[in-house]
């Protein structure tokens, strides 16, 4: 049943988006049109980076490449969208020819899914005529940022969980369609093994995982009728949602009906509380059940839950046995936004940067290499130059060619080698960085070459332009 | 170039989502499957409404509906879906041949969008089968949620800048390709008149805007040649932007470039600062302006803007006479998600709720009748049963019927009525309603009738079910 795509669409997944050249800011565009007039045919390395990591995270997992390599292998302008940029009135005629044959023919170096990062060290670099690094900007960034913040985010809950099953709820209110499967994608990604998204079941096979909400409940003159009902309908699956009017008596009610499931040889499997004390009601309720002679029938808790409260209830031995994180995760409610920049730091072989205030980056194509201690964990992080030698060590490079003159080199990996990676990285970080509360920092350093070239080139800079420091108060 | 629509798709405006019945949580099917077990075949009536409003925010803007239409009147599960389901293997045969052929039947009532809502208010009620109406909840959340979000967001920094433009700049870091739409139509609803997205142009026709990045002033040898290019290439839309090393020296070479503008007739449209200390900033370039004879010369702002700082700016008079914001409106920082519930409230003819703590809802279909003061200002509203008489005076009831049958009645307003009836619900707001900080309440009275529902069915819930109010410590 797959549809012949639109000219002009990028695909991700269920999602088709038409005219997605159109899908950037419109300064990116008039910025082409400039350097098209001054004959601006240069090399462009542009760096995307995130240049503070908000309160909350110790370190972010990069994501959101396979997306990007789909946009830039299928970027070009569609004729409708041609069209529109000539109604506009302000571009030439030539220029909107010259858009008509552009394609992203450039290189993309990234580092892999899944892969830890702190700030200043890029996810991704594209080097490409100025005009095509330059106009794939907003969505890279938009693409990128999207799911770099949401894995960032989805980890903090696996690792909060200590091993119990975290389960992605939140799509009815990720923000909009791409997010609710990117939410799901990244989640999956970040550790949780299943989703509520069903959609993203078909499409990423993320094991959709539900039973019951609380309409279900309402909607039948009983709950305990609701229950029988619900577990005639899935004697494999069921999961009774107890909360709708009292959580206790509800744990009653199910156990009531897990007897009389096994007096049919089916078993009740989990009760699921969404609302109130958990830790308290959770320890009821296991007593409820234990005393019924269900020590096998699971808890499940969720209602608002995030990683703070999620390790909470593991640290004070809640007896709950996997949480649904939805809302708060899907948006990363406590930093529903990272810092992340798409920064030029090289044209036409010239080292670039910007002084702005609070905004300041560090010029030339980059390297992260990556050393581990002698327990094989992570232990530092140099960003270098792209062109200087290695430090000594076995380090490991995170910056690998994914695209050379705009075609993907080897195909990316599945998203559950992804999860592999992920889960690989997580396991050798310092302990410190895996807390939820009170985390450590890790040391990144900046190579000598690269201290050195960013100091000469703002000594360029302020000889030639005037640049005197700011202080920033909104920063 | 409009391409078909792939079966079972969802479309909003340049975007399509494949098998959109199944962008869904699991539980909704698997609820459906044991109400299609039961024989449950009556009239649910479910309820959207924000339970708590944020605490930033003393109004919401209703949005989502046109999406909610197009997705109900287009829902169906494709046969790649059903296939999906069947391979779950938990549905039985005889349902996925029912699903085959659910359309949606049912009846919507709504709020048209624009409209100021406060808490408990219905955006919209879904009367339908229960299993349809079951089946559309996650959907009808997502959608609604975000864009009312967003709305709802947007209308504060509308409110700030007083009568100054406000451009939307965020879809570098809205939440994936829907929101980065959804951004920009919420913000023109609340009243930017523009934005940086350029397919937001193409497909609702928000007129796009932009000029230039920090990486167009870095990609040149020098700021002043890259300012001078840019006016060659944009004379009569020239905004230049200065911040990318000094901010005061960068307005002295903008003032040049603008009188050799002058020289070959042509003007510079405005300058664009994007950190430091704003205020004091825009009031040292305002000078170098106004000393080089450029009084015409506009200033716009931009750079981590918000409402509040918005508000600052205005309020100590800094000479800015527009402001880019963008990311913290796009994912609307501050209060990233609102409390929305879908909640059933009647099934075939009997009243429903829940009352897990701190989540009570309020029992039966309703209307929401706004009653205004001699000064023509919103005084009060009352939330009522949609069947009692509407209360004295000349009370405007908010929900109006949208679909019948499952066909929409008449079609829905353009966006640019919807954006008029935002301005005008604002306009006719309490003043204290619009303050940015300390802002008042706005009373919602609930109506003798709705009460003593609430109050009978509670009642009867503890007596059936044993019911006990429950503290909740997360909330």
């Amino acid at each position: 049943m797959t549809a012949p795509v639109p000219d002009g669409a990028f695909v991700s997944g269920p999602l088709a988006l038409r005219d997605a050249a159109l899908f950037t800011d419109l300064y990116e565009i008039t910025m082409a049109a400039s350097y098209f007039r001054e004959g601006m045919t240069g090399q462009a390395t542009f760096s995307l980076f995130v240049r503070v990591l908000p309160g909350g995270r110790a370190f972010l997992i990069a994501a959101g490449l396979e997306d990007v390599a789909n946009y830039l292998q299928t970027f070009r302008f569609s004729e409708e969208a041609i069209a529109y940029l000539r109604s506009l009135g302000r571009f030439e005629a030539g220029f909107l020819d010259f858009l008509r044959g552009v394609r992203f023919t450039g290189h993309v170096r990234a580092v892999p899914e899944g892969t830890a990062l702190f700030a200043d060290e890029p996810l991704l670099e594209v080097t490409a005529p100025i005009i095509e690094a330059q106009l794939v900007e907003t969505a890279v960034l938009n693409f990128c940022h999207l799911q770099t913040l949401l894995a960032s985010k989805a980890v903090r809950s696996v690792m909060a969980a200590r091993g119990r099953p975290v389960v992605d709820f939140g799509l009815r209110r990720a923000h909009g369609a791409d997010a609710g499967m990117k939410a799901a994608r990244s989640a999956f990604l970040a550790g949780a093994p299943t989703s509520s998204n069903v959609l993203a079941g078909l499409h990423y096979g993320i094991p959709p995982v539900g039973t019951m909400a609380h309409s279900f409940v309402a909607a039948f003159p009983r709950e305990i009728d609701a229950f029988r009902a619900f577990g005639q309908a899935f004697p494999a699956h069921t999961t009774l949602l107890i909360d709708t009017y009292d959580t206790v008596a509800g744990a009653r009610k199910a156990a009531q009906v897990a007897k009389e499931m096994e007096a049919r040889g089916a078993r009740l499997g989990a009760v699921r509380l969404d609302s109130g004390d958990l830790i308290a009601l959770s320890r009821e309720v296991r007593r409820v059940l234990d005393e019924a002679g269900l020590a096998y029938v699971r808890i499940f808790a969720s209602g608002g839950l995030d990683e703070e409260m999620v390790e909470r209830c593991v640290e004070e031995g809640a007896p709950i046995d996997g949480f649904g994180v939805g809302t708060r995760m899907d948006v990363s409610a406590d930093a529903p936004y990272l810092d992340m920049a798409y920064k030029l730091v090289q044209y036409a072989g010239r080292h670039a940067l910007k002084t702005s205030p609070g905004k300041e980056t560090w010029p030339g194509e980059k390297q992260v290499y990556r050393l581990r201690g002698s327990d094989g964990r992570f232990a530092e992080d140099l960003l270098a130059l792209h062109d200087e030698p290695p430090p000594p060590g076995e380090p490991e490079p995170l910056l690998r060619p994914v695209i050379r003159d705009g075609r993907l080199l080897d195909p990316l990996p599945a998203l559950a080698a992804s999860r592999e990676r992920c889960a690989a990285q997580v396991a050798a970080l310092p302990e410190a960085l895996r807390r939820i509360k009170d985390r450590g920092t890790y040391p990144v350093r900046y190579s000598d070459r690269l201290v050195a070239l960013q100091r000469a080139i703002v000594d360029q800079v302020t000889r030639l332009e005037g640049w005197a420091p700011q202080p920033n108060p909104f920063s």
